[in-house]
């Protein structure tokens, strides 16, 4: 194995320099999840940090690294996530001026998020590519450090810091599961639980649509494209410096697709009452489908960040209904005579369905004109509820389809 | 001061038997919510636990509290709640038969939920008070062990573990604030506190809707009655055994309406990433109205549960979207002309808006037999966005009017 280019003693510099500062987050153990996977199951809660992600821990470290000239001139980077926010508030507090670049089109909330911690957001670019390149343009123009996002000891040092309490918290656990985006995480994850415990297995995970690390290490062919849940992991182009840490110390990278992810979340929310970004559900979702493999181990998984827009997260609340037939859509055929929709409300409501919209028409889509068709979504127990409620309406005489699949998928 | 019923000794020996099987749930800062109030802040996560919320400690320990001859003939209770599931699964995993009385018409998904802990459920009585005697005539003909939510001194006893915890991990709290429903939390939160720290203060917050603790300690007229989002602590009649303490040792009882009850709910999701109940946003609702009393405070915020259902966080999401003028509803006047509705969606997108649903009618309405109407709902960016977005529709000849405060309303 040729040298690291980080260590056990620096990620332990790094620990004892953020200590105090950047939240000890909590190791909870999640049984409820663990009986799911057959395994135990213990959640490193990175999401609890002022800013939602574990991003603080490396950019701090950082920051504590510049000199008194680097620190007056201030710090740059380009980041429309995560990386920009635990920089902006840490810079903030040590009263570093902080440029952040995002490119051109980056959604408001972003924007906005990042400024209230201070920062000067600049926008470039038309995608990621051009705006780091503009980036280091004004990095180089203003003789401002460029704070990369992952290709850096300091940041790997500091993010290694979460193995370092997490392994002292639960010293029991045999297995950590990490998300990997530029691997700065996971690099750091492995080069510190590697060095106290030598025989702790480490597995990545990325998203289907963007297995970037597999593909830069020549594991997987499919280049890294799509519009993913996890944000947070999306990432082009993993570090020159992580992934040869990968290469050596990281036993296997499993992929989650986009339903895994989108049910993780749901998971998380409903079982561990967690708020969990994309990312951070990865290592769940990425076990959902392993669970012969998780059988017996005890899991230690990095949730790494909270950050998801309150849109999305409706949306998988509302999907996540739809999913346990909670909620349907209901196409039913009446005549178009005055009381039938009474009638079938009263068979719904009889039934215990309680209805939440609907939609009654006779213009449009193929039926006879004496006919009419009532759209109801309707809030149901379960799948078997909702098979009674059909069956009592086709028995009273009125043709039902069930449309759930479209039912609330409002984006 | 009259002798209360339990003791901080009390208390400490609850801690040391349930040590190990119930979570010693994380204290956490919260700067973000600090800087809101203007103090700070430190959450107490009993939404957590397995079950969801803290009534697994005082249920532990009443259990562990019976005979081998009670345990064998079991427990039963009165709840369609948090205290069912915490009983009910630490009496399965201490192999006690476990019978929860709900009334009849509780919702199935509380129903199945207290069976999945391993309960046998039975559905008894109109309302909670019809309940409330079968449980006590099937517990008496059963020779079970009626296991009160918060009138029984081990109960009391159990809850209070929460105080030496909080206090253990962070001695600067000056002020702890707690849910109260029948009383049983703050009362053991606050023999322990007080016992520990005599200057600290304690603030127990009740919802407007049901001031049940203040009215029994008369001081307060309005009778509990109406749906709160605070189930939680929709309680009728508090403990004969709590209230004499409440009234000795908590300094006074704050009252959260819903509408702040349910921005709290909010606000724990956004800032803090936790999902929390309604009774367990209380405290944070309660002192979002009292920031001056908060002000250089350091407080501590017992988070009691995280129960909440997916359909009703969903709804709470969306309204906060519109509330935040993220999400509009607009009626827009066209001609009903060809080309009018790709004009209007053109402005729309020009402005940055996202059109997440149209109606476009002529049937109804007050409007001319040539003018039509069109509804659509909007995301946008904030307030003055929209502001920017009605003033373009306008000034291109479309009058327009803001819809929202029905706009995502689901329920």
């Amino acid at each position: 194995m040729t040298a690291l280019p980080v260590t056990l003693a620096d990620i332990r510099a790094a620990a004892a320099a953020i200590a105090g500062t950047v939240l000890r987050t909590p190791s909870v153990p999640a049984p409820a999840l663990g009986s799911l996977l057959g395994a135990e199951v213990v959640l490193k809660l990175e999401t609890l940090h002022p800013t939602g992600s574990f991003k603080e821990r490396g950019a701090l470290y950082k920051l504590l690294s510049l000199t008194p000239e680097e620190r007056r001139a201030g710090v740059i980077a380009m980041s429309a996530g995560n990386h920009a926010q635990g920089l902006a508030y840490h810079a903030r507090r040590l009263g570093i001026p902080v440029t952040i670049v995002m490119p051109e089109g980056t959604p408001f909330t972003k924007i906005e998020r990042t400024e209230s911690y201070g920062a000067t957001v600049v926008l470039r670019g038309a995608g990621l590519g051009e705006a780091k390149q503009a980036a280091a343009a004004l990095a180089a123009a203003g003789h401002l450090t460029l704070v990369h996002p992952y290709d850096d000891a300091r940041i790997i040092a500091g993010q290694g810091t979460i193995a370092l309490e997490l392994l002292a918290d639960h010293p029991e656990l045999d297995t950590l599961v990490v998300p990997v985006g530029g691997g700065g995480l996971i690099a750091g994850i492995a080069i510190a639980a590697k060095a106290l415990k030598p025989e702790i297995t480490i597995i990545g995970v990325e998203t289907t649509l963007f297995p970037s690390m597999l593909h830069a290490l020549g594991r997987c062919a499919a280049p890294p494209c799509g519009q993913t849940l996890a944000e947070g992991i999306a990432v082009l182009e993993p570090g020159q410096f992580t992934r040869p840490v990968v290469a050596a110390l990281v036993d296997e990278i499993l992929l989650a697709d986009e339903t895994a992810l989108e049910r993780a979340v749901a998971l998380l929310l409903d079982v561990a009452k967690l708020v969990v970004e994309g990312a951070g559900a990865a290592p769940l979702a990425a076990l959902m489908s392993e669970r012969e493999r998780c059988r017996g181990r005890r899991i230690g998984l990095v949730l790494s960040g909270g950050n998801i827009d309150a849109r999305l997260l409706a949306s998988i609340l509302q999907r996540g209904l739809v999913r346990a037939g909670r909620l349907v859509r209901l196409r039913i055929e009446i005549s178009d005579v005055p009381g039938a929709l009474s009638k079938i409300a009263g068979i719904i409501g009889e039934q215990g369905g309680n209805i939440v919209e609907v939609h009654h028409q006779r213009l449009f889509h193929d039926v006879p004109v004496k006919l009419a068709e009532v759209d109801a979504v309707i809030e149901t127990r379960n799948p078997i509820h909702v098979g009674e409620l059909v069956a009592a309406l086709i028995a009273a005489g009125f043709p039902t389809r069930l449309l759930s699949s479209t039912a609330m998928d409002t984006r």
